[in-house]
Order: C-alpha cells, then sequence, then structure tokens
C-alpha cells in the first residue's frame, strides 16, 4: 500500500541535483582533448571545500548493498566539508538528499558512469549501492574535528524504485 | 620475437609501487566501520600534494582503449601535483611508471578494484585503459600552470602481458 511517507527514485539529472550538489559524469563534450586525441578531460567538475581547518583525502569506502523497499530512518550532514562518492564499478547507487532535516527527502537513481559531490552541509543519506561489490572511492574532508551531524527519521520514510 | 625493449606488466602491489605511488584499494581492514556497521572506511589513502599554488580538484577522463602489444612511446610527468586515476568501472588497466625519463619503465596490471595515485613528479605513461569505457575519475592539482613534462622515448618501449 502506498503512503505519503513513499518516495519514489528519479534519474540523477545535474539540474535536479544542483540545490545539493554535482553530477560527475563524462556526459557531452569534454573541456579538453588529452594524450594525442585519446582522452577526453572533464575538468574540475566538483565544488570542493574543505573549510578552513580541513584538508581533501581519498578514502575507500565498502558499503553494504541495498534492496528497495529502503526504509530511511538517519540523515546526516558534514557541516565542515564536501563529499564527493565516485562508484568504482558501473553498479547505479541510490543517492538522497533533503533540503533541510525535516524536509521531504528526494532519492534519484544514478546511471552507470555517474558520481556525486555532495556540498558542504547538505543533509544526505549513507551511502547506499544497490548490488555488490558497493565499492567506491570518497574525497572529503580530512580534519581533527567530527564533522558529522545525524538526525534520526520518526517515522521514517520508505524509498521506492521510480 | 622478444627483445631487450619488451617489459612483461607485474600484477600491482603496493609494495612494488611504493617508490611512485599509492594503491588505492580496499584490501585488508577497514580503518573504520560506519553507517551502523554496513560500510568499512578504508581512510586517507593518498599522499595529496598540490604545491603551494594549487588546489584539489575532480576531473573525469574517458580514454580510449589499447591493446597489447602496447608501444610506449612517451612518458610524463607533473613537477606541481599528484594525479589520482580511480577507476568508475572493474576493468584492470595498465599503470606504467620510471624512475627517471631515462630508466628501464614498469608496468603494473591492475586488479578490479584499484586505484591509483602517482606522487607529484613520477614519470609515467599516460592513461591506458584496457576496455571499454575507459572511465577514470582522476584528482590532481588545479592551477593556472602547465604542470606537464613530456620525455618522448626513441626507440619506443614494447609492453607485453606477464
Amino acid at each position: 500500500m502506498s503512503t505519503d511517507r513513499d518516495i519514489l527514485c528519479q534519474p540523477l539529472t545535474a539540474d535536479a541535483f544542483a540545490p545539493f550538489g554535482d553530477v560527475l559524469d563524462a556526459s557531452g563534450e569534454p573541456d579538453k582533448i588529452i594524450n594525442a586525441g585519446k582522452c577526453g578531460r572533464y575538468h574540475d567538475r566538483a565544488q570542493l571545500d574543505f573549510g578552513p581547518g580541513g584538508r581533501a583525502g581519498i578514502s575507500l569506502f565498502h558499503a553494504e548493498p541495498r534492496q528497495f523497499p529502503y526504509t530511511l530512518d538517519l540523515l546526516e550532514r558534514h557541516p565542515e566539508g564536501s563529499q564527493a562518492f565516485l562508484p568504482m564499478t558501473q553498479n547505479p547507487f541510490l543517492v538522497i538528499v533533503s533540503e533541510t532535516a525535516h524536509s521531504r527527502p528526494l532519492a534519484f537513481l544514478t546511471a552507470p558512469g555517474q558520481g556525486i559531490n555532495l556540498h558542504r552541509g547538505t543533509w544526505h543519506g549513507v551511502l547506499t549501492p544497490l548490488a555488490a561489490p558497493g565499492l567506491f572511492a570518497v574525497i572529503d574532508r580530512i580534519g581533527d574535528t567530527a564533522n558529522l551531524e545525524e538526525h534520526r527519521l520518526d517515522p521514517p520514510w520508505r524509498i521506492l524504485p521510480g
């Protein structure tokens, strides 16, 4: 039974995602052709921001795959830094974001070859791959502070495929 | 016919690659378990260095697949910054590095789930995927300078599978 706590996934597009972050993909024309014509460079596509006391780091996340319907009972955000997720597979994954901790969240389903960069302070769900291996390169803030706020959702939302 | 200009690929390991850069993968135990036990974080695995006048950026590279035997006729390096390549597929790719522009290069073949970070100033071959799509997230220096030195190899080297 469908309820008003159900959220349907939409395809991830740069326009729809713009209030929350950057879509990182190789769609359209490259900004530069390099390596004697054999490589297109899509240049500097993420709005990185690691605050005054942080720096960029590359980490890997290996996450357990989730299934639909997905129960969304937690939002989090990183007040001091942006966070990018680049899948190291061609498997689509689920991207959940919210304007505030109390707004109705949006759910996006990526296409193969799409990563995202969450702008600093964006409320989002935890990393949710939909297939194994749930392997991602993560570019986020390295620093000495916790850089994490959590908000539990009660009742939860139920995320369904679009 | 095999000649002394032939170089055989070796598997990519952190130890063998250490003089040139970092292997970025999720092997071994994670540094931290997050998201209620559902995700392992392999934390801050790359030695990033973007020099005094640069900053980190995320770009995407879409490169044409190459085949064995691969003719290596060019080395390049970025004197002002490190450069990381994270494959957005599970396809192995070829990593060629060299101690100097005049040394005998080494060729490594990645395993699925392995990326690399070339340390600042490391001589390397151009990005060489072996299957389509040759799609990579690249974390390198954004700045106003060319940050590129090239060295043509004449005669070339011939890279063969291991």
